[in-house]
């Protein structure tokens, strides 16, 4: 039985640390675990901008609970909103410069954690 | 910016979707999201026992919230206490066959999953 489990208990160990770790360095610039993974989500998109409704998917949250989180972030300057050229019916959101710079900030203080859970990844046998 | 991010942004939606899986797979099989890294930290040591102390650093949870899980999962008949043969003072904690079971379950239900995640980690770029 040991041997079976042994990769997944590490994966999973190390994945916690990670977890942790981003959740640390978020609150070191300012932002909550969640607003973190919000402004993420928006500035990984292709064009830089999204949906509520595509957040929904991305963050694995309910659509009240990514309205109130886009409501939060708007009101600490972080995220703003514009209507969509494509449907004046939707709302894109994009990061304004403020959001940008704390995103940018968790990102570069986390780079090198980010590249240790990949080496563990890789690591993983089944 | 776009491109910087979006390799992150697809890891941490896929990571959100993973543990969420895993999160519904372990409630199906009768444990909390809780419970179930409990079981897999202590069956994934080299022994397949392992004490408190080792377990606050790879649940990355709290002594006081590590004791308390182990006390529920003792109650709910899935973890056992022995005295450690190395040292009369030490508490080493092991699955009951019952908690073997449902780890099993939820291990082989998961399978697919990780193989996924771990692709797409694979494929992170940076």
């Amino acid at each position: 039985m040991t041997s079976l489990y042994r990769s997944a208990a590490r994966f999973r160990a190390e994945l916690r640390r990670f977890l942790r770790q981003s959740e640390d360095i978020a609150r070191a610039n300012g932002l909550t675990p969640r607003q973190h993974l919000l402004l993420l989500q928006i500035a990984g998109t292709d064009t830089g901008s999204t949906t509520v409704s595509d957040l929904v998917t991305r963050l694995q949250l309910t659509q009240s609970a990514v309205t109130e989180l886009v409501q939060r972030a708007e009101e600490a300057g972080l995220v703003q909103r514009a209507q969509s050229p494509n449907d004046g019916r939707v709302v894109d959101l994009s990061l304004t410069p403020e959001g940008e710079r704390r995103l940018a900030a968790v990102y570069a203080s986390l780079g090198p954690e980010r590249q240790q859970l990949r080496a563990i990844m890789e690591a993983l046998e089944e």
